[in-house]
This record gives structure tokens, C-alpha cells and sequence, in this order.
């Protein structure tokens, strides 16, 4: 059966990234980027960002190849979003150096006419104004989820909670789960963000895994142990991609499937952390996918 | 089939807590008190260990109508081992406010005839000298295992390392596993301290589960899910002691039954954060325990 087509909003930077294992100047970055490469492997992308004029094509190509419809991807007057960052010991947050919005500070996505009935739309981790606007523009899908970060949440709370309001999904790190909820207890704080709207949280806990919260219940899924971490730029980005995209593929949002699509997202994400930039996650292959997957399943392995 | 009898080691103590959820002064704690209380619900336990004058009876009284063989149990003269804590927030650590090592400081264990044959031996955190002398008084048993600190990895590392050397199990905090080692990565960590003597490798991670380095594979095991934690104090060494009780019982030490008894240590913890003190931990029943285990295994459910 053919995977669900899937709609992505977000940002396409150009990073430069510093971690303990070396450092990468002017590489591709952004949500909406490490989102499409990745899903790609799973469902048809359809990608609404905004690039500058200095925008590689060589990138743009590397997308296309990829499969990402890029109907949605405008290209206009002035710079692309720059982010600089280091990551100053393994397994620790990324420093922010450097932040130019660029072309960024003055997007609205446009939603092509072709893209407003797309059947799953992720809202990846942009202004939460920008996010609301999305929505207004399609039809109802048969699933939106989305993703948000601690400078929205202390920043743009009023506009953020509108946004929660209306998903079905929301994936977000630990820490910024118990900011959103001013709870320090996980559960307790999950229990408070499933009440503000979406039915289905997704807690990220880095390098401890993840927690699912569904209707149906609860799942714990371990991290895929990884001997060394190049660069965990992006990981998120690709975890939420590879949960969406087994959500595609299976077109069933019921526990048993989003327990795998987790699974699936835990593994994606273990290849973006294994290169710097979109390195790894542009060769992955359907076979590596599936073996990785089942390594994980022997780890979690309980009886 | 019976449990196969196990012999601990390690202190028994009034503590003096405070957590967010209240204070609790002069209450029952110490390594071997959590320890044999809890791993009585599986295994008869024989505890050595040494309490003061000041020791009151009831306590006593307590751990033998658990069923806790108190043979090695020595009082001498002077005051118990006293330890002063608090905890800022919940899941942060402990910080240590006060500690009166008392009769502590000249405790030489001494291991009477009758347990040196115990075929199961756990080896609580107290100086890794004493564990050396401990090892020295008995017959080789089945099964060695102990738990350390940082502590004792930062100022008795050569005497810790003679103990490490020996043993079959060790079980340890993430964080202490990385100072031992010294390594940032877990995975690379733990291959460097079975490099060291034990086979057998369990990594304590608090709210975030446990991992298990077995011969024959990797596991990890989430944390049951707690709403709130009332004190954390002996969650490690509860964890231990239902890891050792579950071992005890399937007398298998196969990587099925140590995935087994991770999940045993796992519930048993959750149950000691539940309640001052051993309050929570001495009522448990076998019951509450396959109930909870149950749960563990649900949510932890991949397929």
C-alpha cells in the first residue's frame, strides 16, 4: 500500500557546527531539511521553507534526489538562516553562537494549492505564529503534529499555546516538556500538555530514549546505544521524520503502530547523530533502516 | 524450587532526610538495611553488618519479622552510622549535609562460619577494603556482586579496583560508571570496566531505567513510572536487591533471567521512592511486586 503523503513546514539553514569531533563550517541544517531527507526513506515529502540567494544548488539537488517535492521551497532576495553552534562535550546541549534569521525573519509560508489537502502535515520547529498560519491554510488532515523549543515557549507562550491547541501531536524534549507544563515530574507534566490539546505527546530524552504518551497507553523506548556521537544537530528533527514517516507508511494512528513509529524515529535518529550535518542521513538506506530497527527491539526485549 | 540463600554486606544506618515532599529525622537507612529488607521478598538473606548502642529495638525487630537472618549482625558500643541528606528537587541528587561514620569506623566485617559458604554474595557500598576482606572470609560463591561511589572512585580508586577485579556483578550509577572508567560515553565506559574483572555490568540511570552489559547481549529497561518520588534514598540499593532476589530464585544467571532480575531491581526501586525511609519497602508484598512487574513489561512493550 502506498505511504500517506506527508506535508512539512520549517526552516532550511546553512550551520556551522562545532563538537568534540571536529568542526563543520557552512553545512546544510534546518528542521524542514533534516526532516525531508529523512522521511523521504518512508512517505512522498512535500517541503514549504524559504532559502537566500547564496542557497548551494548543490543542496538543492541532493533534496531533489532525495525525492523531497520542492513545490513548496521558495527561493528569494537576500541570505538563507544561518545558525552557529557547539556542542562542548558529548551528549551535551548545543551552545548557541550565532543566530541570522536572513531571508527567514519575513517568511509566511505559502501553501501551494497542490499541498492544502496533504493527509499528515508536520509543523517543524518555527515561530508558533507561522505554525497557526499553516493550519489556516489547509484542509482538515487526518493528522498534525508538530514540534517547539524552549525559545518559544519562555518567548512566544500565547501564540505557542494556540498552536497546541490544535495538533493531534506534539514531539518535544524533556526538559522543554516540564518548562511547558511548570512541572518537574515527566508524567505529571505530560498529562498537563495532553490536557492543553494534543491527544499524542512525544517526550524526547536524547540519548535515554523516548516516552510515548497515547491514549491506548504508555511506551518507554530505550535509545539506540551508540558508541560514539558525531553530531546530534538535527536529531530531533529526524526523530519526529522517522515517526511520521512509519505513520505514513502504516496509515494507522492507533498504539501498536505509533509505538513502532517511535521506534522508527529512535532509529532515524541515531543515524543523523552519527555524521556531521546531513551526512549519514542522506545515505541511509531502507536496509540499514530495518536492521538498525531490529537491533533496537533486542535491547528493549523484556522477556 | 527454593531461593538460593544470599549474604550481604554493608551498613545500617539513621538517617536524617529532607525531599520536597517533607523531612524525616532519625530514620531506619544504610546499603544492607534497603538491601536484605527488600530481597527478603525473594531469598532468605543473612546481613552482616554493625549498629550502635543507640539502635533502637524496633528496628531490629522489623528486619527480623521481615525474615532477615541478623547472625552477622553485630552492636558494639558508641552510636549507629548517621547520614544527613537532602534533596532539592525530585530526581536531582542527594546533597550529603552531615555524616557521623560512629561505630562505622572501626567496622571489620567478620563473616561467621555458618555463612561462608552463601553461594550468592552482594557486596554493599562501604569502603572497598572492607569488600576486599569480605571476598577473603568466604568460599568461592556462585555469584559476587557490589555496588560503589564516587566516593570511593575518586579517593580509594586502587583498593576499588583489587575489589572490582574480583567480582562477577557490578551495579552502578551512569554517572559513577563514566568516572570509573573514565569515559563520557556509556557504551565505551562499560566495555572498559568489564575490561576490569566483572562480566556483568548494570548501569543505574534513575528516572531513565537501566542498562544491562551481559555476555550475551545489551539490554535496557525503562523505569516504572513514577507520578511523584517521596525519596529516593536506597533506591539503588533496592534496585540491587531485587536484581539479586530475582537471581536467587531462577538460580540462572543466563542473559534471560539477568533481564529478568533488571526488571525485579527496576520494580523494587520504584516501590522504595514511594515512601520515606524502608516505609514503603517493608510492606511490599509478592503481589504488589507481579503487579508492577506486569506493568514494567507493558510499557516497555515493543511489538
Amino acid at each position: 500500500m502506498a505511504s500517506i503523503p506527508v506535508l512539512v513546514v520549517g526552516s532550511v539553514a546553512l550551520d556551522d557546527i562545532e563538537t568534540p569531533a571536529g568542526h563543520r563550517p557552512e553545512c546544510l541544517g534546518g528542521s524542514a531539511t533534516y526532516f525531508s531527507v529523512s522521511a523521504s526513506l518512508f512517505a512522498p515529502i512535500r517541503l514549504v521553507a524559504v532559502v537566500g540567494e547564496d542557497f548551494p544548488e548543490a543542496h538543492v539537488t541532493a533534496l531533489r534526489e532525495r525525492g523531497v517535492d520542492l513545490g513548496g521551497l521558495e527561493r528569494v532576495p537576500g541570505r538563507t538562516f544561518r545558525w552557529k553552534g557547539r556542542y562542548p562535550e558529548e551528549n551535551a546541549d548545543a551552545v548557541t553562537l550565532d543566530t541570522q534569521l536572513n531571508v527567514f525573519e519575513h517568511f509566511e509560508p505559502k501553501i501551494p494549492e497542490s499541498y492544502r489537502d496533504t493527509p499528515i502535515v508536520f509543523l517543524g520547529n518555527i515561530h508558533p505564529a507561522l505554525q497557526y498560519d499553516v493550519l489556516d491554510q489547509i484542509s482538515k488532515p487526518k493528522l498534525v503534529g508538530a514540534d517547539t523549543m524552549n525559545f518559544w515557549i519562555s518567548g512566544e507562550r500565547e501564540a505557542l499555546v494556540r498552536v497546541i491547541e490544535r495538533l493531534d501531536l506534539l514531539v518535544i524534549n524533556e526538559t522543554e516538556a516540564k518548562q511547558l507544563a511548570g512541572e518537574r515530574n515527566v508524567y505529571v507534566a505530560a498529562e498537563k500538555i495532553r490536557a492543553m490539546g494534543p491527544k499524542i505527546l512525544v517526550v524526547k530524552r536524547g540519548a535515554y530514549g523516548a516516552l510515548l504518551f497515547h491514549p491506548e497507553g504508555l511506551f518507554s523506548c530505550p535509545a539506540v546505544p551508540l558508541r560514539s556521537v558525531v553530531d546530534p544537530t538535527g536529531a530531533g528533527d529526524t526523530f519526529a521524520s522517522g515517526m511520521i514517516g512509519s505513520l505514513s507508511e502504516s496509515g494507522d494512528f492507533g498504539f501498536a503502530s505509533f509505538r513502532r513509529a517511535v521506534q522508527a524515529g529512535t532509529v532515524m535518529a541515531s543515524f543523523a547523530c552519527e555524521g556531521f550535518s546531513l551526512d549519514r542521513v542522506l545515505t541511509v538506506t531502507r536496509d540499514e533502516f530495518t536492521t538498525r530497527l531490529a537491533q533496537l527491539q533486542a535491547v528493549a526485549r523484556v522477556e
